[in-house]
């Protein structure tokens, strides 16, 4: 494996038109603003990035488009999120194929009393074998039905040659995780709300949906980590946990879109079911994130 | 509306060879033996067809194979899931397409914090307004990440005038929905557990998994609470209930696949993450059908 | 053990002044009517009893009230509902003395993870060993922080000579207990949407908080249950589920109680922190009692 | 209110000998011991305490104890923890008398479907305003059968002049909480998990359990932060995130209690139906104890 999948990763949103359709060239577009930035990377068809609300060909040319237009620095770790283990290996495999650097993982959860640590072990152990990418588990109970992946499947995960990292998303484990797996296998926080707390006990980075508005903003807080300023660290995320509050936290994908409307990016509205945000929506996120201070 | 939906539905599992393949022979001899059979129909690419470990091929492959070898007279519901509308809709066309008599729809759950009453309200009319078969809701909080249609969601999508019924398979709701709706809306047990008491408390079938093993013996059940011979319903119901509790409820798709292989179908393995049905599963399976009595 | 404890109970309310003063002198007169009633038996101390709202000298008057103005052959479970193993026992003993026919158990939750089957059992076990009053568990997850008590646990603690049966408030389960356990192991439906089930499946009664209020109806209802009018029974329970979603269902204690001042019984307020029945609530249960037919 | 809440407090465990009886001179013994120590106060009659098995009396000899041993200058919280209004008043009175310093409300739970947002805001501005000592909130889901406290919740109450913090033992929540509340809202980290977290947020100090074993660590890790050592609060917080995933996350209060037996105070077992931790459980506490590195 080349490249250490550390720094500040953009969950990047997937761009469609007021009618539901797939916009590719908006996509391009903010590929290309995100490439001049400062961030490490993207995951692609991550929970920002619907990935349930795309077809599979829909995925692929998603994918293609982030892989194509990126700096080629940066890093991209490509979500292969599905129920059956051939199908999650076919789209690792198309991923694979197109670049991706990482294939990040999530447990199957339809049969969710099914899903006993074995099974899940099993199920991702199976998929880290049938490629040569190395893949990245994915910790998000709120998108799976729950099903939190324990200290035991971690473990277990972090001895496969091929699995070589976590992304965090839930609540009160990031911190448990980092301290529970070996040193070299990598820890990423899925939320600004846990994301120096994850670097503090020995994460090495952040998909965080604010990346897709404010790039800069949350590179610098990695910065300042990074660099041993914790004062400086600790009083900009302060800034960026109430952004995050007031933008992921209460309106989800449709929030983190309004955000990147705001900051010039194309955003727009998630698919249906997906609601756009409302009117008091947007007014609420434009009042939220012109409180807090991005400057420190 | 030509066909009621009422009776025996079997929630026909899908075939696959021992590598995972798809089976559309041994699929077909299965229906072959069910329009022999007395049950009413079908739900086609539900729970225990594994419908979220099939491509988009495969389901509507398999969805043609049982439409094509049923009996005449035999109703198929099919199943349309997915996460976005446009999928939903998409697939509901295919499978209107094929004939299907109705088409059965399951909440979105990816992300299950915006799936708020009048999300899933929408969700169900869009899809219900752009097919012309008529649609049944199907409520199963377990297969969805712990969503529960609210009585309002059930009430308010009765309004739709092609939402015409729903199948639960929640526990604890069927009773109370069963009596919360317009008359001609079509109530349906989707558990062993609870046909009887929905069908007495206004339901007018049961989609059951064990119709799949032992199809005869539910339409018996049926049979009995038609004629109002209600003391044989009720015996020969605790008998079902035992039943389901040693083989779907233990052992779940895997266990039903068990039970169909005993009864001369072709059961077999389901997809991976799923385990096949271990060793001692298939004596607990055996002692508990050698011991319940279906004579009754 | 002499008597059975079998038909239908009153999960009695504990009786409260506006000011939230226990007033026992209404308790008293509640009682003697239910002592003219058809009703079998009470339950004391339970949660519509407002166990926890009481002190342990309040308790034990209340008990005292309800075992003194009953019938003589009504039949009367007392709660002993505490998070400690000693003072569930030395409260169970209380009961005891004052001639409580049956003790009724609720699993301890304040610690839920440690709350595993074998802390379960002894605990159920070592209160069982410390009386001579037989005991009865209540499974009611809604009121312990979701601990549904396991088939293993039922199963086990019914090895035990003074645990005799089960009062189940769950959704879902008191099929597949009383279709589990000894056939001299007494199951109880605690909850009108689930009581003609479980007598359909092998329970011997039901705790209805409906019987607060129309005793005489739930009766009727068990009485054609025993006498095989299994269609009268369908027919009468269809009400009574309705009464009783739009009572309790909706507005809990606050709403049983709504409908005992309906019937000319002391209802009154709960205490705080459960609020009174606003007036909109009370309109709501006279329009849903008002629409039920008690007659059939 | 003349004591800020600040800094570093030990959920006080009560001492039991091992028949289950109330020890108040090991409780003696424990409290000098810890008046000599760094820490700045005691949370008395929490859940380490094991609130919950002890009796009305119990509860006040137990509170008495920890008053009267204390150092002069290190500060009470005391847990008033009932289902109903009044027996939480009336309880929080007998603290006041002993001269608690602060009085700390945990929701009730029993009607956990009747706990909406304002009958919770009633419930604790009730109790606040009965009582002249302040009140802190105690939002601890695992322990309430899962309600956590919302933000409308907890910004309400903060505005009543004798509701004066919150102490969050939840997951996620507590950097949320200190972002959202007044500057002189005090708020209090529940758990070493997120000690730090909580102080680098806007925090003011913490209730942790490894305080009872270790109670010097503790206050130095809290004394790195306060002198913005930010460098070395992290590094000596992953040994205590470590440390106590192996005591109090595997074990509870019974593990929290061996640490107690190791470090020299009287730890002891807790009451039934609490389990005494098992051979294996204290052989992982040696182990776990053993490999952190305590000296940083």
């Amino acid at each position: 494996m080349s490249k250490l999948c550390t720094g500040v990763f953009a969950p990047i949103t997937t761009t469609f038109d007021d009618d539901g359709a797939l916009n590719l060239n908006a996509l391009k577009e903010n590929v290309k603003k995100y490439a001049a930035s400062p961030i490490h990377g993207y995951l692609a068809l991550g929970s920002n990035g619907e990935n349930k609300a795309l077809t599979w060909e829909e995925k692929i040319e998603t994918a293609r488009v982030i892989i194509e237009n990126k700096a080629p620095e940066q890093i991209v770790m490509a979500g292969s999120i599905f129920e059956s283990t051939v199908e999650t290996i076919a789209f690792a495999k198309e991923m694979e194929k197109l670049g991706a650097d990482y294939i990040t993982l999530l447990s199957p959860c339809y049969f969710k009393s099914m899903m006993k640590d074995e099974v899940l072990i099993r199920y991702f152990t199976d998929v880290a074998s049938a490629v040569d990418t190395p893949c990245m588990l994915y910790n998000a109970p709120q998108f799976c039905g729950g099903i939190t992946l324990s200290l035991k499947v971690i473990q277990e995960c972090a001895k496969h040659p091929n699995i070589v990292g976590i992304k965090d998303s839930s609540t009160g484990n990031v911190e448990k995780i980092a301290l529970s797996v070996p040193a070299d296998f990598q820890v990423l926080s899925g939320s600004a709300n846990t994301f120096l707390s994850c670097l503090l006990t020995g994460g090495i980075g952040g998909v965080i949906s604010l990346a897709n508005s404010v790039p800069e903003v949350v590179c610098r807080l990695y910065d300042y980590f990074v660099r041993g300023e914790l004062g400086k660290a600790a009083a900009l995320n302060r800034e960026v946990i109430k952004a995050n509050m007031g933008v992921s936290g209460k309106y989800g994908v449709a929030g983190v879109k309004y955000a990147m409307d705001r900051s010039g990016y194309f955003g727009g509205a998630p698919r249906l079911p997906l609601f756009p945000i409302p009117e008091e929506g947007k007014q609420a996120v434009d009042a939220c994130l012109d409180s807090v201070d991005f400057s420190l």
